[in-house]
This record gives structure tokens, C-alpha cells and sequence, in this order.
């Protein structure tokens, strides 16, 4: 995919919804150049609001439609401006359920103006059920009481920390900001249920004895919609260590409307149950917390009190740094 | 799909590879013509062995693709086979992950002779996220220690005996087998991860008080290839009611040589305490044993040992019936 890229939010609603292109934006603003937005859009990403023209003019390569919704479908509303793109000139790159190139209109101005269409989300390869095997190589999963809690930004935040220390480290990308970001990756979710596992495996294969792979979590075990994708991540990553994401104060489960999160320690323990059955040397590292919503004196305690109920360092990546847990990771 | 079937079992070399068909032949004999066998197939049905021309003379109408093997691949060497089936006559119908659409020859061999090809694990319309909203009507899973240990049959045979006794109840496909046998159903190992329990919240539906659906398992959440399948569909089944299938004496995992079985009982509380995400009123009221390969005296003290330790109704459809399972039900 070429940059530099445009966003596409459309008409979403909130914030997390346009997670994607805020995650790329965060982590790689040097190919961010603007963003588009429907009426009604209530969400923006602080940057430049451009037409597509403009944005060809400036240099734009590509349209990121960077937003999520359940189901991952691109809605009828969207695809007139997403075709207008195309004529302008941009490539479209979409990481939602729904392919680009499944829409008619679409694929049919694409071969017209010789633009590509990307869905990053769709796994290039067949691949291969999961087995269990022990691999060579140091793993660190990030899991979460829920979804969108902050999973990618910390394993991110771990990386950007462990390379500057001198670890031997990469991001392995599960999810589609993740591959926006990395440049590859495997979309968890996105893959024929059989083969979860398997997928993981392959992202993350044999490596030196001293290399960390640090996989991005998906879900969470106790989310009813994503539990079985959060567990195949789990034992295809076979971990060697854990870190628990979080957002406290989090009233229901995303997406689910009086569903509660699950308690810490129950959560915690689940998952390092869980990830006895492929790696039985698991152990957790660290909690992290995104505190956003709380003001300084709240994070410092419910960071302080969580310490204290796991017996694990606490952070927040962006008010803390991750410091702390890759303090643990030195000695493993 | 029309009636009557031949089987094509190909080369496989064990009886749990060809049982798709034995599954078929067990619950729908009188769909059951023919088995189609090449060189160095180590397994039968016990079914007329036939050419295609002879199957086709004596009224066959459909040639299943009767076997499962590790990724659910078609191999090459059976191809040539396939399409002189389909010159012959047949319609083609696979259960397995690769599609008969997407085989060039065959697909072309088909149109020439306006021959049928269905690939039955692929789901035919689009699904939606799981949303674990509690439904009306009571549900029954099974569930497993390893894949390959009863649970379809078990499904299968509370389905006939509650019949019988005129519970209102219906059988609810999760495989490949179990959807040649019902006649519909999804096959969740197929279905996009992320939709694993929303495809068991579509497959059963909102229904009456007093109905059961009895769900067929898949997997086991103690499978390192498949274990996020098995939480996908316990999450989206929300049973009552959970029968646990397991093979005594079974010395490894099915596919992962070296790796034993759980511990029956860490295995039930796992699923239990799963289970509870979606339904916290859910109980254990059976254990189902294949003891195939036990003599009687072995498999009645097995029987026994696991009625003692567990604390619940232990049968062997094959060998006992699943009446005393059937008991614990008339009640809830």
C-alpha cells in the first residue's frame, strides 16, 4: 500500500469506532496526511479535513477507510464516496469483514481508473491447523477483560520500549490497525475458525532463543461475541509471558449493553489457564491500564490498588510507559 | 442433495477418517447405496463396493466425499476420480474445507454434464456477531475431551430416545456429518472466527419453553488446534444442559501425537465454568463414553468408576442407550 494515506471515517459515531486510523496516526503520523468525513460524522482525528482532489493534489496515496463496526460491514452510504475516491485518483485500503472487492460499483471504477483495492483483513495464503509444538523464541501476549481496551497501543508501547533497550523484538500484528501499522500481519479474527491457531503459529514461527515476538491480543475470553478467537490466539501463541489490558471504570462489555467486565484476578487467571495447555511456563508480567478517562490523582490509585490485589506491575502506556514490565521481562 | 449417496472414501487409512460416511450410513441407512474405494484405502463401510457406471445403473445420485483429514484438503490423486463421477453421472458433495467449486477441472467436468457440486461445510448466507442475549427454549451441548470421541453420535441418540419419549427436540448440525444427516445446519469450524457464536445463536433460535435443541459438539476446549471453535459454540449454544464425551484408554490427542487427554474432571469444570458466560444456570447431567474397544467387563467397570467420580449418569449409547441421561432431563 502506498502512502501517504487519507482517512475515511464516514458518518461514525464515537471514537472507538475510528480506532484504526487513530492507532495509525498515533504510531505512524509521518504517512498521515488528512481525513474525510460524511454529515453527521461524530468523530475526527485532529487532522486536516481534505477533499479527495485536495488530498491527490497534496499527495495522498490511499484511502484508508479506517473505521470499525460490528460486523465489519462497509454501509451502503459510504460506497458513492468511496467510488469518487477511486475516480480521484486514490487507492482504497479497508481492513473491515466486508471486502472492497466484493462491491460491484466499486470494483468496477477501480479496473476503470487502474486503482487498487486492499482488504487487509482477508489472509493472502492458505493455511494450516494449529499444533500445539513448542517453538523456539520468546512470545508475549497481550489479553484483555474486554475489546478495545488498549491491547495494540500497549504491545506497541512494549516494543517502542524493548528495542530501545537492545531487546531482539518484533510486533506481530493480529488485527487490522495492526497490520496497517506493521506493514503485515494475519487478522485473527478474519480466518476460517478451524485454523486460529494455526494462523497465530504461522505469524509468529521458530525464532533465536533470546528473540521476543510480542502478538497483539484480540477480545477477550469473556466477551460472548470473540471468546473463541481470543482463545485460538492464546494457544497458538503459547506465551511465555502475559500482560492483562484494561480500562477501569469500563461500565459494560463493548457492544454488549449490561454485560459487566469481568473481575481482574478471575480474568487473569482464566487466561493463564488457558495458556497452560500450550505453553505450561506461562506466566503474567504485568497489568496495563487505559486510564484516559480519569484524572491524575484516580489512575495513580486504581493503578496503586491493582498492584496490590495481582502482585504485578500496574501501568498506563501513555501516562507511565511500559517501564515496569519490561523491567520483569529482563530476567525471563 | 438427492438420494441415494456412494461414498468415496479415496486412500484414507483409518475407520475415524472415514467418519463422515459411517456417521451417514449409521443414522440414514436407507440413503446409504454404495462406497467407492481407490487403492490402498485401509478402511470400509461394509457397503456394496461399485464402479460409478454400476452405482449410477443401480440408482446412486450423489457421490459424498465421505472422509475428513487434517485442514480438510481434497487431495490431488482423488480428483480424476471425482470427475469421472461426475462423467458418469453424479452429483458431487463434499463436507470438507477446500471446495469442489474451486476445482478447475471439476467444475468444468460439471457444467459440461450439468452435474451438481455442493460444498456443504461453507455457509450459504452472511452471519452475525454473537451477542450471548439469553433466548427462550432449553439447549443441550455436548462437548468433548478430544475431537472424534462420540459427540454427534451422543447427539444423535438423545435425539431418538427424547423423541421417543416425546420431548419436543430437535438435532442441530455443527459438522459436515451431521449436516448430511439433518439435511441443514452450519459448520462452525467454517464460519469466520469471528462469528462462531453468533453462526450457534442463528443455527438455534429463539424457541418454545419446552423445546430442546440438542446441539452437536465440536472439538475440545482442551484441543491446541481447535479449542477456540469449542468456546465459540459453547458461548453461542448458552446450553442447560452439557453431556461430556470422551473415549476411555484413547492414548493421545486425535492429530497431536505425544499430547494426552485431560482429566475428566478439570475437563467438565472447564467447559462449566465457560459456560457460564452465556447461561450461569447451566449443569452437567451425563457423560457419554465410546468404550468400542473395550470388552463388556472393562467397559462396564469404566462406566462405573466415571458414574463414581463424577457424580453423574454415565452411558454408552452403542452399549446402554442414553436413557439415564434422558432421566435427568424429564425434570429441568
Amino acid at each position: 500500500m502506498e502512502t501517504p494515506y487519507l482517512f475515511f471515517l464516514g458518518d461514525v459515531q464515537d471514537d472507538l469506532a475510528a480506532k484504526t486510523s487513530r492507532g495509525i496516526a498515533a504510531w505512524r503520523p509521518e504517512r498521515c496526511l488528512g481525513e474525510y468525513r460524511l454529515p453527521g460524522c461524530g468523530t475526527t482525528l485532529g487532522l486536516d479535513e481534505l477533499g479527495f482532489g485536495e488530498a491527490v493534489a497534496r499527495g495522498a496515496k490511499t484511502l484508508v477507510v479506517g473505521v470499525a463496526n460490528p460486523g465489519g460491514v462497509i454501509s451502503e452510504n459510504w460506497v458513492a464516496s468511496l467510488v469518487e475516491a477511486v475516480e480521484a485518483g486514490l487507492d482504497v485500503a479497508s481492513g473491515l469483514h466486508q471486502r472492497l472487492n466484493d462491491i460491484p460499483e466499486l470494483r468496477t471504477a477501480a479496473l476503470r481508473h487502474g486503482r487498487g483495492l486492499y482488504d487487509v483483513r482477508h489472509p493472502a495464503g492458505p493455511l494450516k491447523v494449529g499444533t500445539g509444538e513448542k517453538r523456539e523464541g520468546k512470545r508475549l501476549l497481550t489479553v484483555g477483560t474486554d475489546c478495545s481496551v488498549g491491547k495494540m497501543y500497549t504491545t506497541l508501547a512494549l516494543e517502542q520500549e524493548m528495542s530501545r533497550r537492545g531487546f531482539s523484538v518484533d510486533f506481530r500484528a493480529t488485527g487490522q490497525t495492526g497490520i496497517f501499522i506493521a506493514g503485515d500481519g494475519i487478522s485473527v479474527d478474519a480466518v476460517v475458525a478451524d485454523f486460529i491457531s494455526g494462523a497465530v503459529e504461522e505469524l509468529s514461527p521458530v525464532n533465536d532463543p533470546d528473540h521476543w515476538d510480542l502478538i497483539e491480543g484480540q477480545g477477550s475470553l469473556f466477551h460472548p461475541s470473540f471468546a473463541g478467537v481470543s482463545l485460538g490466539l492464546l494457544h497458538g501463541a503459547q506465551p511465555d509471558a502475559v500482560v492483562m489490558c484494561h480500562e477501569p471504570g469500563r461500565p459494560f462489555m463493548r457492544g454488549i449493553p449490561k454485560r459487566s467486565l469481568p473481575d481482574l484476578r478471575e480474568c487473569l487467571e482464566a487466561n493463564l489457564a488457558a495458556a497452560r495447555l500450550t505453553n505450561p511456563a506461562v506466566r503474567a508480567v504485568g497489568v496495563s491500564l487505559n486510564t484516559g478517562k480519569l484524572d491524575e490523582g484516580a489512575a495513580e490509585k486504581v493503578m496503586r490498588e491493582t498492584e496490590k490485589l495481582l502482585g504485578l506491575p500496574c501501568v498506563d502506556p501513555v501516562r507511565t510507559g511500559v517501564g515496569p514490565i519490561v523491567d520483569r521481562l529482563e530476567g525471563l
